[in-house]
């Protein structure tokens, strides 16, 4: 088990699209989001990652490595659509960022997401960063799941 | 993954009670009966199970191991009181039956499930074993979870 503290912001411009990407594909067990239950295919990777309810930026976190095989099953147990998108890790001013760019119905969204070691850690903005979204229930990608970008 | 084939029956009288009980404590992540999670901790072992909807007696399953201590924190995060039973898994005719005793607002439900390795597979039933279960919803450990024994 872990905490994970992470701050979630939105992203303009195209400079974060020189960086390798990776596929993910997911899909929820359980959307709630005081439990929510994700199913990940990440490259030839798969994980069951169970999250908490949210307070502030931090929530529990508990992640488990599964057979892919297992994990292409269970997408297909999943709730609703699954989440697709293509995510970029970049480093600036000592931090690795995270850069997902979605895909399917959730295209045009792109999301810079930030882990932190405590919730009032201090960091530098890469200059493709826009407004944060860390509160906003919508960005969850269980919601993005259910209530896909498109559709707003 | 696995396919979970699996018919139930309640129980009468007593003469199972001789056999040694294990004690199981478990929670649900999800008690949609299409993607149930289940996080169980027997003895110093503890899981994280997920099942898939019902089709007759069988059920797409899926179970991973997980630390004790994990399994303490994911119950805190659980939906609606746990299920606690004491288990005793009783040979008979060459097979080994599963009985359940439930606990705390299950108490007074006691269930016996068999495992077969194909849905249509005979099998002989031990004179303890009372009517057939299998289709009956309110049965399922996720549906004792929401609306217990003692409440119907």
């Amino acid at each position: 088990m872990g905490i994970e503290i992470e701050r979630k912001f939105l992203v303009r411009g195209e400079d974060w699209k020189a960086w390798p990407a990776q596929l993910l594909s997911q899909g929820y067990l359980s959307r709630d989001p005081a439990r929510t239950v994700r199913v990940r295919i990440a490259g030839d990777a798969a994980f069951l990652t169970i999250k908490g309810q949210s307070v502030g930026a931090s929530r529990a976190e508990f992640e488990y490595p599964i057979p892919v095989d297992d994990a292409v099953a269970l997408l297909s147990l999943c709730e609703g659509p699954r989440v697709e998108k293509l995510r970029r890790v970049i480093p600036y001013a000592g931090m690795q960022w995270e850069v997902d760019e979605f895909l399917g119905e959730n295209a045009g969204l792109v999301v810079a997401e930030l882990e932190l070691l405590h919730a009032d850690q201090g960091f530098e903005c890469p200059p493709w960063v826009g407004a944060e979204v860390t509160d906003d229930l919508r960005y969850f990608n269980s919601a993005l799941a259910a209530h896909p970008f498109s559709r707003w």
